[in-house]
C-alpha cells in the first residue's frame, strides 16, 4: 500500500477524493432499454435477457416457479440454512427496534398532530448475478420489507442460486423474477404483463443497474440510495491488531479492483507490520488478482494527532469505518460521517456484512454525508395526521389568518376564517 | 367542477392520472446554467442574476448581511412576529419529539449493535421569490434543521421580504444568499467562492428550480424529494360542511392553475352543496382567476361506498387528504398513501400549512406511494454502530464463516477465521 506520511489539510480533499465515473456514456446505453421495456413488455424482457445474456426466457419462464423456490431449501447443506436462519434472527432483531411507536403530539390545546409508519405497498428487490451469490443482500433488503409490512415484494435477479432463492423464501418475497440487468430495473419501475410495477427499488448491481436505478429515480421512483464501489476505511493505532487490520483490508479489497481501501493511523509501527502482513495473507486467498490491484489503489495515512485522524475521517465519509484504537466507542461519538462503524479488535466488517444485525447496504462514495444506510425507515413512509377541536381553531385560527394574509394567500386564510366565524355564531345563538 | 358518477374501478387510473410534464426541455435548459456555476462560482451567479432577473448582484453583494437581517423585525407588525413566533413553537415541538434516542440491541451475547442520529453537516434551502413570501417555508425547513444540529444552514432566495429574514433568524440559517433559480441550486450543490457547498438540498420552486435539483441528486447531492404541483382530496360525507369543504379546496386552488384538487364523496347532496358554495366563495378571491382556472381542471368523484372511496384515495396518494367524515380517524387508519391527512370539520389543511406544528413540505404527484414528507429524519443520518466482544466472535464467527464461503468471499471468511484461532490459541497458552 501507499503510505502517505503527514499529509498538510490542504492535500487532503486531493489524496480522499474518489475515482470519477463518467456515467453519461453508459446512461446513453441504458436509456434505450429502459425505453424498450416500457413499451415492450415482456416481449422486451425476453429479447433483451437473449440479447445480452444469451439466456431463452420464453423457455423458462420470466417468473420462477413456487416449487422452485421450495426445492432449493433441499440443495443447501444444513450448516449454511442455519447460519441463513441466525443471520435472518439477528438482522431481524436488530430492524424490529426500528419500529416507532405512534406518539401523540398535542401542540397547543386542541391541537394533535401525530406520524403513522405504513409500509411501502410495492417494493422491488435487485440481486446481481455474477460468481458470488449475494444471498446475504436478500436478507438485508427483505428483512425489514417484512418487518415493514410491504405486500408486494418483487425480487429479480438472474442467478438461480439456491440460497438466493432459500433466502428469498424466508423474508416472504411474494413474486421472483429471472431477469437481469438495467432491463430488470425498467421492468419494476414501469411494470409489465408479468412484473408488478413497484413504487421503490433496492440493490446492488454493476454500472448499468446503477445507471438505471439514477435514471428511473429522476421520473419519480423512489431507490435506495445512489451507489458507487464499496469501502473501508481502518484508524488503528497501536492497540491494534496488524494482522487482523491486513484481514480486514483484504476482505474489502476483494470486492473488486475498485474496491476502495483506506488505513489511517498515528503509529509508524503498527503501519509497518500491516503491511507485513498483507503479501503473506494475500498469497492465500483465491480473488488474489483482483485485491492486489485493488491494494495498489490504496492508501495508508499516517497522521500526527487523533483529532487529525477523526478529521480526515469525516471528510472522507466512509462507507464502513473500522476503528481499532484503545478508546473506540469515545472515538466513535465524534464520528460525524460514516455509513457503519465497527468498534475494537474483535468486530470485523464481515460481521456486520452478513449476521451481527446491521445493515449492509450503506453509502459508499462519501455519500454517507447526507445518506443513511437502508434501514427499516427505508421501506416505510411515515404519514403526518392531525385533529384539531372546535377549541382549538379558536386558539391556532388567529395565527395561521395572520401568516396566510402576509403570504397573500387569501382563500388559506378565509378556510380558517369561514369556520371562526360559524364557531362565534354557533356560541351566538 | 366536474363531477364524475361512479366510475368503474378500471376508470380510475385516467380519472386519478396528474397532468404529465414533459422535463426534457427545461433539463436542456438548466443543465447549461449547472456547468456554468459549476465552473464560474461567484462570477457566474452575477452574470445569471443579471441575465434571467435583471438584478445587479455586483453592487447589493451576493450575501445578505447580518445587519439587514437583523433588521428585518423592526418592518413586521407586532401581530405578525407573533403568529410566526406561536408557529415556530407548535413545529419545534412536534419535531422534538421525532428524536429517537439511541438504543443498544444485543443480538447475541457480546454482539451488541446500535444506531446513532447525526445531523447533516451543511445543508441549503430554497425559498422561491414571487408575489407570495414562503417564511412559512423557512419555518418548515429551518426548524428540523435546527434540531438536527446541522452545523451551516445555507439560505439561498431572491425575496428581501423582511418575514423571510426574520424566519431565518429564527431557526437560526447560517447564511443568506440574495440567489434564486437553477443557479441557486448549482451554488449550493458545487460551492462557489462565496456560497459554501452543502450535502443536501430542500425546498419548492418553478419548473427550473425543480429541474436543477433532480440533476444535481442524479450526481449525488441528496434532495428533500421529487416535486410537483400542490394538490389536495377531500373525503367528504353528509357531516361535512359544505361551505368548508368549498373553502378548502379553493386554499388549494389558489396555489396556482396547475393545483389539483379532487373531491370524493358518497352523498350526492354534499357534492351538490359544495358546488353551490363554490362560485360565491371564489367571488370573494382577489386570486379568482387563477382558482378558478385550477378548479376547471378539478375532480368530484361520486362513489358508492366508503371502502370504494378508500381505495380511490389509496389509489390517488394525495398530498393532503381532508377526511371531513363522520368516523374521520378510522378512516384515517385505512389510507395508505398520503402525505399529511386532516380530520374533521375543524381541521383545515391551511392549519398544517402554516402553524399547527406538522410539516408542509410533502409529497405531491403520488409521490407518496413511496415518501413522507420533510421531518426532523431529514435532516440527520443514521449511522450504525457495532461491538463484538471475542465471546460474541465466537458465537457470530462462525455463523459468518458459513456465509462467506457460500458467497465465495474468502477474504471476508478469513477476517474471521483469523481472529477465532488467535482466540483459540490465547485460551491455550
Amino acid at each position: 500500500m501507499n503510505i502517505i506520511s503527514f499529509p498538510d489539510r490542504i492535500e487532503w480533499p486531493a489524496l480522499l477524493a474518489r475515482p470519477v465515473q463518467s456515467t453519461q456514456q453508459i446512461e446513453a446505453a441504458v436509456a434505450p432499454i429502459l425505453s424498450q421495456v416500457r413499451t415492450g413488455g415482456d416481449a422486451a424482457l425476453i429479447e433483451l435477457a437473449q440479447k445480452f445474456d444469451k439466456v431463452d426466457l420464453s423457455t423458462s419462464g420470466l417468473e420462477v416457479p413456487a416449487t422452485e423456490i421450495e426445492a432449493a431449501e433441499s440443495q443447501l447443506s444444513d450448516a449454511l440454512k442455519a447460519a441463513i436462519r441466525q443471520a435472518y434472527q439477528n438482522i431481524r432483531l436488530f430492524h424490529e427496534r426500528q419500529k416507532q411507536p405512534i406518539e401523540k403530539v398535542e401542540t397547543m390545546p386542541g391541537v394533535v398532530c401525530w406520524r403513522r409508519s405504513v409500509g411501502i405497498e410495492k417494493v422491488g428487490l435487485y440481486i446481481p448475478g455474477g460468481t458470488a451469490p449475494l444471498f446475504s443482500t436478500v436478507l438485508m433488503l427483505g428483512i425489514p420489507a417484512q418487518l415493514a409490512g410491504c405486500r408486494e415484494v418483487v425480487l429479480c435477479t438472474p442467478s438461480n442460486h439456491p440460497a438466493i432463492y432459500f433466502a428469498a423464501k424466508l423474508v416472504g418475497v411474494t413474486k421472483v423474477f429471472r431477469i437481469g440487468g438495467a432491463q430488470a430495473i425498467a421492468a419494476m419501475a414501469y411494470g409489465t404483463e408479468s412484473v408488478p410495477q413497484v413504487y421503490k427499488i433496492f440493490g446492488p448491481g454493476n454500472q448499468y443497474v446503477t445507471a438505471a436505478k439514477m435514471l428511473v429515480a429522476k421520473e419519480g421512483v423512489a431507490i435506495d440510495m445512489p451507489a458507487g464501489p464499496s469501502e473501508v476505511a481502518v484508524y488503528a493505532d497501536d492497540s491494534a491488531v496488524p494482522a487482523f487490520v491486513a484481514a480486514d483490508l483484504l476482505s474489502q479489497a476483494e470486492h473488486g479492483s475498485d474496491s476502495q481501501v483506506l488505513l489511517v493511523s498515528t503509529s509508524k509501527r503498527l503501519v509497518e507490520l500491516v503491511n507485513l502482513a498483507l503479501p503473506t495473507q494475500l498469497g492465500k486467498l483465491p480473488r488474489q488478482e483482483l485485491a492486489a490491484k485493488s491494494l495498489e489503489n490504496s492508501k495508508t495515512i499516517l497522521v500526527e494527532t487523533q483529532q487529525e485522524a477523526i478529521d480526515l475521517l469525516n471528510a472522507y465519509a466512509a462507507e464502513h469505518l473500522i476503528l481499532s484504537v484503545e478508546n473506540a466507542e469515545a472515538v466513535a461519538e465524534r464520528i460525524t460521517n460514516a455509513g457503519s462503524i465497527f468498534l475494537g479488535n474483535y468486530t470485523p466488517e464481515s460481521a456486520g456484512d452478513y449476521a451481527s444485525g446491521t445493515n449492509h447496504t450503506l453509502p459508499t462514495n462519501g455519500f454517507a454525508r447526507a445518506y443513511s444506510g437502508v434501514s427499516l425507515d427505508s421501506f416505510v413512509k411515515k404519514i403526518t395526521v392531525q385533529h384539531i377541536s372546535p377549541e382549538g381553531l379558536q386558539k391556532l385560527g388567529p395565527v395561521v389568518e395572520a401568516m396566510a394574509e402576509a403570504e397573500s394567500l387569501d382563500a388559506h386564510k378565509r378556510a380558517v376564517s369561514l369556520r371562526l366565524a360559524s364557531l362565534l355564531e354557533e356560541k351566538m345563538t
